[in-house]
């Protein structure tokens, strides 16, 4: 049976933790999320960007370019889309590159590039997520985002939620997040609630991004599994 | 409030997280439940020291002392005991200086003295313990010691334990190993099978120290809060 590790920050990770493995990035709120809702609505790829200047000059570049992100929760000046994946409309967006900057899931996305393979991980894609694995068969680690480089529960609970579904031979941190999944869903009565008692989620919920936290973790509602070429530097739809 | 923080490792901490609080050094299997168990049965003081030469020295020069500890939970040549709670017995230990070496809580201690108060924690000792930390006032980082550099799931269930009984406003990461202890104490019927879970409590039980595992687990059985005088190097009851 493949292995199964996690990480709740991406500077956790140590020497050749990510070797020959599949990395699953995980920013439950948002980047992640909208990520996977991004390709499900129809953008051609997403160009994953660390920096809001960055963002500005590969967008500038490419003509069917979408300038998108968010620093702080909040929509950059000139960015025609936020970190919102309620905003990622077909109409909008269809056919569309998107070139996305946000604090936390980017810098994870490109600190996991070690890995043989990395992927996209949401809570809204976790059975198709699951199930690419499995039928890929090799050993896996699961890389959390957290938030202004502090460990985030709603990540946790995203990763938790993967070990579940796997049932793979896990360390004691993948553990872990899988029995802390188990403890929140049963002490909050539901995935939604045990997401809304981390520090983040109360953050967007204050700034009226409620919705967007309630959308990230409807469970398994898209089919799309996010592949990150890094060479290359776009995610697309597997 | 005070609030309460948590790492899994102490490779974790980042600048300044421990400033003016009191850091609750974890190393569950063993080497913090045996600092309690020692002070609890009569040695002076407890000197950790981070390697066995150094350890030689020390122990050397301190008629009284003890030389004590292990390397890949085996007591290295030439030390009077290992690193099994019930050696130290009061008609070994009393009145002695125990000199302690560790592979990973010693080194533990010793990366949380930035901290204003260092605290030796157990599941031993947890009552008494939070009584200390409720006591002081101060805000409380749990910083748990791990094996050999990877996060034990049994250092994090004696936080999540310290985390349920102090009740303070909880950083995410202390959160979840709250939820990760809740979960995994319904999930096996009890502290102990969900510490018999962890990957050190196996490779322990399968080296003949089930014993020591089952110790271990025993909440609240000492009233002993030992200190971490890092500028004299000892470790005293409090």
């Amino acid at each position: 049976m493949p292995t199964l590790d996690a990480v709740a920050l991406p500077d956790h990770l140590v020497a050749d933790q990510l070797r020959g493995k599949i990395a699953v990035v995980i920013d439950i709120l948002r980047a992640t999320t909208t990520i996977v809702e991004a390709l499900n609505n129809g953008v051609s790829c997403v160009v994953p960007v660390a920096s809001v200047d960055g963002a500005r000059v590969i967008a500038h570049d490419r003509e069917d370019a979408l300038l998108c992100g968010e620093r702080g929760g909040v929509r950059p000046d000139g960015f025609s889309l936020g970190n919102s994946p309620l905003e990622y409309e077909p109409s909008v967006i269809n056919g569309r590159v998107c070139v996305l900057t946000t604090t936390n899931g980017t810098r994870a996305l490109h600190m996991a590039t070690a890995a043989d393979e990395v992927l996209v991980g949401a809570i809204t894609n976790v059975e198709a997520l699951c199930d690419w694995i499995r039928r890929d068969g090799r050993d896996v680690v699961l890389v959390c985002s957290g938030t202004d480089g502090r460990v985030s529960f709603e990540d946790c609970l995203g990763a938790g939620l993967i070990v579940d579904r796997l049932g793979y031979s896990s360390s004691d941190n993948a553990a872990m997040m899988f029995h802390a999944m188990e403890g929140a869903v049963e002490r909050f009565g539901g995935l939604r609630y045990a997401v809304e008692s981390s520090f983040h989620a109360k953050r967007l919920i204050g700034m009226g991004f409620g919705v967007d936290v309630a959308f990230a973790c409807e469970a398994g509602k898209s089919s799309i599994v996010p592949v990150f070429d890094s060479v290359v530097g776009e995610i697309i739809a597997d």
